[in-house]
């Protein structure tokens, strides 16, 4: 028994509600002591020393190091008490608090067993359920289309395709996406993620100078509102910027305080160090290094409050289904629990998608954000798509890690992406392999939560770092690609399938394929997905009905990949 | 390299801050793998794929498996991303977010090192100050002292200093308290807690009925104020017992739902499956299974609003200095967080002690408690000093292994406590050994935390489990061991020293002793405990002044404790 690799800890991502009676109990245990057999010896806290019982087990996941044993519980009485029983060959083991053991002392129990001693309501991380199955289309909103051409356009200083500049603004907006809702309708999106729309200097509008008023370059709160509505109408969700973590140096109250120093109200709502804030001698926390995005201070009840209002007045202005949240990892735990509380209050479906990059678990607790843009999953398909750097086995291992990051219903609603206006385009970083563009669709159309597509991946629009990530949408169907772009019509399309939504999901490197299963109690999907040249004969006993495929005849792979469909009688 | 053992993550107990400048990271290393050397690379987020730093990495604690290294950073610009870099021999590796690998990619870092993106001032655990070095005296009131004999004694049903049964009343009340103020200062103590003293018919009064007055058994409001001044003006605090989990069926909301049942505008401050509570039928959540104790819905806005109200009324009304929580880890964590807000802003160096018997990282990662009773210490007290289960190695091991539960500011505000009334007394269950008990209680005095000492255990008291425990102050002072207890008040007088209050904490077993040091830049205090029968002659370098001993005599140590003390030059 590998007892370093034991990991398990009660009121986590080890063992979470999933409901008021309803539980998941995962153990961490060395991927090579496979063979053992885990139990769990459960039953009431208050009666555990003379009343147990036990279930098994079962290999849920597993990464390079380690499998990770999972098991659902249903309670009535959910004052839980446990231990795990571990049988390797004739010896037996328990897992408590107090770690391996060879016996375990039911009667003292109460000192070190593992313990979930009651599940209160609140406490719940309720899964948005629209989320499972959705497809996002993220709009960089001065770039995807112009729409009203009435309005004060002295601003746009480029060509509609020319190539961007960092400081270039081409004339997209609000009226612009509502035009093309039948058209994202009709491609199988059924959420938008808009970039900030509220008022500010810049093209990107991450330096918002009035959180209450619509950039009129892109339009009006009257257009908010009709593009949400008709959005609505045609089954699809808008989400929103929340850039809450700093502002522009022009939103009044920093000019308040520019001008007055202490002696201003707001002073305390920024993190200045000195009378007065100075640009010059960058006296003052702001973004990055960008002087002209001071930072709030999250702490400040008055920023709270103001963050707070300004969040609950779109939702209930304009009915928007959920807020992104810029640069969420620099703002403070407690405001994002403010935050999601005056949220849900006002609209229990609204989701709230943080930007950490990075494994982001202490915000992704219940109390805090429901989903992050998963950049981890981001990163795994360049090692494996773009660079050669994952076989489909590494693949395998590392999906698997970064789904035993957080709890089952955060990775429902997980948004899985391949680029953003943040990144190089992923099209471009496969060396505009349309092959590999499908198959990576294909996979983040099959994986576990939500996926989402930067506008223009559906006509292989090409771009490296910002701005050129950042182009004008070609909406001269001439230049499209027809068939990348209606085999991933029919891919976003499959997403709504229930399975895929509410299925158990497996990954393994099968061969030189990668290998991923979605299953319940009728259905099962697998893909396959090959990046290697030549022909692979798939397993025989594994070909059912195709449903999509790409690089994929009777049996036989190569560069692409093969969605199949078995149902059970 | 033991891959398996290696554990980190970010914003954790193994990353925390201590200031908003001021951060500890921790890696666990497999113990099996002393001798590598372990750097942190570390370095401003925005700038960390061009400028780095590092540092070198200490083992500070060590368990049966792991060693835990630790460094300690102070940074003007928290914006940190990290990766550690291991050598062993002549390999180098690197641990990130990714895991263990041979070389890292510093260039695309920002996708996968660890960080710490920013320290939000509202999201530091900030140090109780006075906790580190309280010596607490725990005290069950109705067994303590009675000072009041004009009030109706009717109730009193046994002679002072019978064996007590579940439901006899002995007398003890607040004015007995207030007459012994002199006696605890003069012992030692800094900080009293009191059980439960409101409203409620037991003696025990965890079933109360009326969280505003004060059970007149034991006085009034009034009384309350004259403590706590008394209390002050002597630098002794007062903790209350806040049960708020549960209440007495005899709680007029209660008795409204009885009457009314859904019609009342209190069902919803209970969890009842059914239109009224029915105490046969037990339809309603209770504690463990009492009937007569109804537990709060804590998710119901009411509930959260009366509870807190009560919080704050008894810190403005008498001025307490904080509540340790009944039963706390069956209430929501969402109602913690609303309490240690409502109370932190009342009196900000109030204290929050959670009773739970459990690792209880969940509740201690700075948004709820700020401590627990620390039944993990006395249960490795139990198995040392009563069992004889562990020996001096396994002792260090298992006690290393709790102080990594939860960060420094946590372990620093620790209960420790060898017993209460929940617990047999220690002293019988070490067979009544006076010399255990004064090394338990130099254990406890030396460790990180605070102390606490339940009533009469300075006086030998003997008892088993409840009732046994709660048994009557012997205030004949000709029954006392008065070596006992001169040993102990001088013990406990040793906590004040700023070196056990702020000193780093180092713990092994060495020959056949216990072995813990305690040390800042100036003093260095070191406490050996061995309980073995016959003679052990301590390693000579290490013999300085003696502070206090039990079975020490110029340098050989047998059954007991010695406490020495070296100052550096």
């Amino acid at each position: 028994m590998n007892e370093y690799a034991l990991l398990h800890s009660p009121d986590s991502k080890f063992c979470f509600a999933t409901g008021e009676h309803e539980l998941v109990i995962r153990l961490r245990v060395a991927r090579e002591d496979r063979g053992v057999q885990i139990m769990l010896v459960y039953g009431n806290k208050y009666e555990y020393h003379e009343k147990r019982m036990e279930c098994t087990m079962n290999i849920a996941y597993s990464d390079q190091l380690y499998d990770y044993y999972e098991t659902k519980l249903s309670l009535k009485d959910v004052r839980l008490a446990y231990v795990f029983l571990i049988q390797e060959k004739d010896e037996i083991y328990y897992y408590s608090e107090d770690g391996l053991t060879k016996s375990y002392n039911f009667s003292e129990g109460f000192y070190n067993f593992f313990q979930m001693p009651y599940i209160n309501r609140n406490d719940v991380h309720t899964t948005v359920d629209w989320m499972r199955g959705a497809v996002f289309y993220q709009i960089f909103v001065d770039r995807f289309r112009r729409g009203d051409f009435e309005k004060d356009d002295s601003y746009i200083d480029m060509e509609w395709g020319d190539l961007p500049t960092p400081k270039t603004f081409a004339g997209g907006d609000l009226k612009g996406i509502i035009e093309k809702l039948d058209y994202l309708k009709d491609f199988g999106v059924t959420a938008i993620y808009l970039t900030p729309i509220f008022q500010s200097k810049s093209n990107h509008k991450y330096d918002i100078s009035d959180y209450r008023k619509v950039d009129p370059q892109f339009g009006s709160v009257e257009d908010v509102k009709t593009l949400v509505q008709e959005a609505h109408k045609r089954g699809i969700r808008v989400i929103l910027d929340a850039v809450f973590n700093h502002c522009s140096d022009e939103l009044p109250e920093f000019a308040d305080v520019k001008e007055r120093g202490e002696e201003s109200p707001y002073y305390d709502w920024f993190l200045i160090d000195g009378a007065y804030p100075d640009a010059t001698a960058g006296n003052y926390e702001c973004f990055a290094s960008c002087v002209y995005m001071p930072k709030f201070n999250t702490a400040c009840e008055g920023v709270q409050n103001y963050l707070i209002d300004i969040a609950t007045y779109w939702i209930r202005e304009a009915d928007i289904d959920g807020w992104r949240l810029d640069v969420s990892d620099e703002v403070s735990h407690e405001f994002w629990r403010l935050f999601r509380k005056a949220v849900k209050q006002e609209k229990e479906d609204c989701v709230i998608i943080g930007e950490n990059w990075h494994d982001a678990y202490p915000y992704l607790m219940g109390d805090q954000y429901d989903s992050i843009m998963n950049y981890a999953f981001t990163k795994s398909c360049l090692d494996y798509f773009a660079r050669g750097t994952f076989t489909g086995e590494d693949m395998a291992n590392k999906l698997n890690r970064i789904l035993m990051r957080n709890t089952e219903p955060v990775n429902r609603m997980m948004l899985n992406l391949l680029d953003s206006h943040d990144t190089h385009r992923f099209y471009s970083e496969v060396g505009c392999s349309k092959e590999k563009l499908l198959a990576a669709v294909a996979l983040e159309v099959m994986f576990p939560g939500a996926c989402c597509i930067y506008y223009g991946t559906e006509i292989c629009t090409e771009g490296g770092y910002d701005p050129d990530s950042r182009r004008c949408f070609d909406w001269d169907k001439a230049h499209w690609d027809t068939y990348v772009w209606g085999q991933m019509r029919q891919l976003l399309h499959l997403k709504a399938d229930p399975t895929l939504a509410y299925g158990s999901a497996y990954m393994k490197g099968e061969g030189d394929c990668f290998y991923l299963e979605r299953r319940d109690a009728n259905v099962r999907y697998t893909l396959w997905i090959r990046l290697n040249q030549g022909v692979y004969e798939l397993p025989k006993e594994k070909q059912k009905e195709v449903v999509l495929s790409h690089g994929y005849r009777e049996g036989r792979l190569s560069l692409g990949y093969v969605i199949m469909r078995e149902e059970f009688v």
